[in-house]
């Protein structure tokens, strides 16, 4: 089978907060990698096979004891290096006894693996969300598993004039799809920009409860996605007719950064990790219930679209038509870096 | 993957009756189509595809307003005749943003699509089932999925033999499986005529309770099969000795018109839709419900057994064997003539 | 597909016990079986598929009648022999319908089928476990099957080390993990034996709570295989420095006679037979109920981690590696084996 799946590349395996001191496992472009947390601290990640006989060293009865995790079947027990320091019936460790360990990075509260030749994990590349870690900002965050290809939610968080039709009565206006979009692709740095700005606009649940904002808005919407994995929707809500001032400072506006990190599970199945991080009304618990449900909410309507999209294109014959328009100008910039990412 | 469906040929799609002023999806002959009829009762059929990103149009929230269907996802809006009339971001609408659309005929309470090119989309050709909609007749109806090709249900449905152990205690009698059937093929209209009539035979409940005759019967079954949708058998019920007049009315017998309409939902799965139309206890709620439900069990024992059966060759290494014997000539001259429909 | 399967062998299809006057089908090696016992107590093993249409004779409303079953579907009728002496709407019955049957043998309260070519079928290769029927043991016995690959359970079993792992607290104790086996391969017999005698070892409960022994024991393991299908564990259980006699007698020792018969039921399911004779506490209920228990508990720790396997396995990418070590020589041994028997 021909991948779709950029390698050599960095993903957001988990959040933080989800690996502790216990096994945890998750698939990862198609690769099982097995984490947890040392008792330094540390987050480890190594394949999730034992080198024996393949069983997953996340399975019960596997366990992990003393930063060593000891395969349920036979026995083989690994260290947090990979390398196995124990094997049944014989004194002799095998050399070759140890499991493939993958480059990791944990940062703005992610954790990130890199796919692909571990010479190539250069952790510079990493693209930053410090809001998502920063004490001036307040984040709720979730993840919801697709059974999409990733391609779909690429698509789908490129053109946002579906907030109108997919999710209206949460996020969506009749604005954002009548609003044209400005789509600027910077290919030296990898990232596709799409930009709408409402300056005259109607203000759907999701801002008028969370900023308590009335009547009309200004809304702007400004995407930036480094293919492949993460998409950050920088959302400016405010007053009509506000502007930032002249030296960049924006006071007077509400601001809202929903990342999603957009994880391969494998050819036909995603991790849809979503954060919303906001400056305002920072640890307020209402708020955050709010925007952490109702975005919850949107990300599902996406999920069940996506899920009967993707059994539909599964289901139709080799070379089906698309009929695409400007809204599509962002994704279809997206899907040629991601096609130049696989087959270079 | 080789067809084993007709292609250019009239489908039963729907029962008139399950098509009103709401979205109504279903596929046939592996064609995902959309159905609505309008507010002037006209039906439509067209692809239940939107032509920018594939999403169903019969999927929510789509929905039908005013005689046009909205797209759930992006809002691209068709009207009745599969013409796209809104995109958004955007002013102009794509000259080639227009739905495929379907031949379609309502005739004798059933809904035809024509699966194929349209322009052999001649409705002279759809076969006729006109007691179906008569006022002499009083007709049950239904439509059972099955989860087996199309094939078999034509092969069920030719040789009635089946029904003495398959159907025991329904519409089965040691007579329909000992009397020699007569078969008779009509090359140049296309049709597979097979007889047997018992002069001299028990009643099944079905007829006995429908008819209220008690003791022996003279029990005709004259089925007409103009592959590949409609299957006609005639069943004649009368006192033993009794036959039609020589004017060709038949007063003295009970007449029950038994049609099935065999529609492929895709290579492996069948529309299964059946009719029993009587011209006697014209109205009778009690022998209505009766039928209805005699002959919903009788259909539900072939699906289940052929859905067994589809499973069994579906598992089967290629070229197992059949024996085919007397009983089997109607069957395999209809396979015949499937066979030249599909690779003339 | 390439079969792994080895034919024109005996396989276990039956406990003799499974088998009674009524329809009985098990798929053994992909094949479908039907089975039922005569009325004069013998068993029959033919092709669970009628001739005409494929119909599962096993299948209601197909039924067993007077040592003949009739088809469901349209009543053609076989003899034991498997010869057909019915078909409806004619008189005679072609010459050809004949089901296939196969080579049997009940024996040691097994039944054994032949797969392959009939004219191969040598009863006296069949290998023999006379305690399962013997008065001088008592014997408790299950089947439990597995969604894995037969090669799966031959893994498992050649290799007694995962008791510690799996097993603990039932069957392992360190000791088995820790004590080094010895192997040997007769080719010309076609055995591989594979044995761990563990002369100071922990009593695991199992044997503990049926033997009555306290504290420490002599524990020998002998593995008898005679690939493909009947796995023998002849267990010894004794106080320490314990040894059979000269003579070969062993009063003193607590015999445990362990079989599996392991059977393809296709390429990736297996039929997993067990049973445990013993031939000490003969007739004691209390114990039998222990013992039955205690190893169905066993066996299905071994169905979870191989169907957990087999899934790991499908999903691996061709060329996948293990790591073998001594522990594995029994079970390489037997690989080996079965691939010659595959492909001489």
């Amino acid at each position: 089978m021909t991948t779709t799946i950029p390698r050599d590349q960095w993903y957001v395996a988990a959040y933080g907060s989800e690996i502790g001191q216990k096994l945890f496992s998750r698939t990862i472009c198609g690769e099982p990698i097995l984490f947890w947390r040392t008792r330094a601290g540390e987050v480890t990640a190594m394949s999730d096979r034992c080198v024996h006989r393949r069983f997953p060293l996340s399975q019960a009865p596997s366990r992990l004891v003393d930063d060593q995790v000891i395969c349920g079947y036979h026995g083989f027990t690994y260290g947090s290096d990979g390398n196995c320091v124990f094997v049944p019936g014989q004194h002799r460790v095998p050399r070759t006894a140890r499991l493939r360990s993958y480059p990791l990075a944990e940062q703005d509260s992610l954790i990130w693996v890199f796919i692909g030749d571990p010479a190539k994990a250069d952790t510079s590349r990493i693209p930053r969300a410090p809001y998502l870690a920063s004490p001036d900002y307040t984040t709720v965050r979730g993840m919801e598993p697709l059974k999409a290809r990733y391609s779909l939610l690429v698509d789908n968080l490129l053109d946002l004039s579906h907030e109108t039709y997919l999710h209206g009565g949460y996020i969506g206006t009749p604005e954002v799809a009548a609003t044209p979009i400005t789509t600027e692709v910077d290919e030296d740095a990898g990232i596709v920009y799409v930009s709408r700005h409402m300056d005259d606009a109607e203000c759907p649940p999701f801002y008028a409860k969370s900023t308590g904002l009335r009547g009309r808005i200004a809304r702007w919407q400004d995407i930036e996605y480094p293919p492949p994995c993460l998409y950050k929707l920088h959302s400016r809500i405010a007053a009509p007719g506000s502007v930032p001032r002249p030296d960049g400072s924006d006071p007077d506006a509400f601001h809202v950064e929903v990342v999603y990190a957009i994880t391969p599970e494998t050819e036909h199945t995603t991790h849809d990790f979503w954060a919303v991080a906001r400056d305002f009304a920072l640890g307020d618990d209402e708020v955050s219930e709010f925007l952490a449900e109702n975005n919850r909410t949107v990300v599902l309507q996406d999920v069940v679209a996506l899920d009967v999209l993707e059994k539909v294109i599964a289901s139709e014959a080799e070379g089906y038509q698309e009929l695409s328009i400007n809204i599509d100008t962002g994704g279809l910039a997206a899907r040629r870096m991601l096609q130049r990412m696989v087959a270079p």
